[in-house]
């Protein structure tokens, strides 16, 4: 790398380049506008619409276990060597990310071998907000899936459903973990007798929640875990705007992370409408 | 957390669950033979197909600058501690992966800012294999684009514009960097000639490479770098799989990771045929 050559040759550059960028700028506004849905932009193939089920990552981001687990280190700066660069220190288990098979059992599947045909899905989306809103430790159970196919239908085949429990407005206060005086966590999750009755009576490949965990935060023994993920499936932890998506109709795109071995990561999830 | 309470809890459902694990993958290999063919599952919303075009990382995945830039770290061991968990230290610009403007700008938009607009997008795939493969430094030129259009119509608004140079059968070879006993690269890219035509021409949103680098490898000064990423537009490195996307009428989904002020980083990437 010849950080020197760079430099010389593009010192010129800049000036003209940073209007250009400005131009862009108002760009981007634009197309938020139109999201906004004043003209939606045009997307392929019968979608009207993306919905970013992701948050956004950050230093104080918070975790199940309570330290962080996200650090970011500068190696090039623009100032000095005219592009930037991180090197990124991250947990498999941070932020909007995905459990695969293997985060849970002995030798299930890795996140880079989960087959594409199970990442981009129907979404089901249950709404356990009112519940939720009286008791942190609420959870999704059989008769909420129950109330759902009767809503709506059967749930699909390879379907991602999803918890949503409003959690997700808690973000960034202490609520979203929610720890009592023993150390105990309290927000909600999926019941394990959920997790079987979905695994007996559908073909779905995943479950999502907008909390930090599948189980909810006072279980003891991550018995959802070791109920749904050995069996070959995968979980979302961390989901956003799963209160901007219908309950039913929409794509869910996991776009998990693909390293050997891995036992999850950090993800990018749309759901296109 | 609580280790033992772990460990007591879930041993008596251990030896079950290996019994379900085998069941779940004989039903993964099934969706394996259906993919190739036997019986496509139902995808939602009109798509028939998802092709990957990500590489899995590992720890010797070629990096430009040579070195070794993804690295794992184990925090939890199953047989010890009854689950698995890595920690990863990755340098953004690593696998296939974003370049976000900011990563050749000052002021340009982080990865986590480009708007989710333009990570669902037509992709255009302009086929360059028979020039690379006589001569390594090939680069898609603006005739390369005009061909594009004469064979397939106008390049759609937000478009991504891949080249298919067929340097990803390389992978896992030294040709894959190719570098000469100067030290200098030898791999295709885009002319900075290209990245000013897409610029004036069309309303592109990236450009995508099969290579290590949106420049080709010999290209002294990143032109192409400083010509298109500082205009708001996003670029692609190291994709997989071009060759098994149509040239055009593919959805391009660029799963971006979202960390905050990111210049870019892996990316879970999907072509929706």
């Amino acid at each position: 790398m010849c950080d020197a050559c760079v430099m010389e040759s593009v010192k010129q550059k800049m000036l003209s380049r940073r209007s250009f960028f400005k131009a862009a700028a108002v760009g981007t506004a634009g197309i938020a506008a139109a999201s906004a849905g004043i003209a939606p932009p045009a997307l392929a193939q019968g979608h009207t619409g993306v919905t970013d089920l992701t948050h956004e990552l950050y230093e104080e981001f918070p975790t199940f276990f309570g330290q962080q687990q996200f650090f970011r280190e500068e190696k090039f700066n623009y100032a000095k060597d005219k592009f930037n660069m991180f090197e990124l220190r991250v947990n498999e288990h941070t932020g909007t990310h995905v459990d695969a098979p293997l985060h849970f059992s002995a030798d299930g599947l890795s996140v880079a071998e989960l087959p594409v045909e199970k990442l981009v899905v129907p979404l089901a989306v249950i709404d356990i907000r009112q519940k939720a809103s009286a008791d942190a430790d609420a959870q999704v159970t059989p008769d909420d899936i129950k109330a759902w196919v009767a809503a709506n239908g059967d749930i699909p085949e390879n379907a991602c459903i999803a918890m949503l429990s409003g959690w997700s407005a808690h973000l960034g206060t202490d609520k979203f973990r929610n720890v009592d005086a023993n150390g105990k966590l309290h927000f909600p999750g999926f019941h394990v007798e959920a997790a079987k009755y979905l695994l007996e009576e559908t073909k779905a490949a995943g479950i999502a929640v907008d909390t930090l965990s599948l189980d909810h935060g006072p279980s003891p023994d991550f018995a959802t875990h070791y109920a749904w993920l050995p069996e070959g499936r995968w979980g979302l932890e961390a989901a956003a705007n799963l209160d901007k998506v219908p309950a039913k109709g929409a794509t869910l795109v996991l776009g998990a992370p693909k390293h050997r071995g891995g036992t999850g990561g950090p993800a990018r999830v749309f759901a296109l409408v």
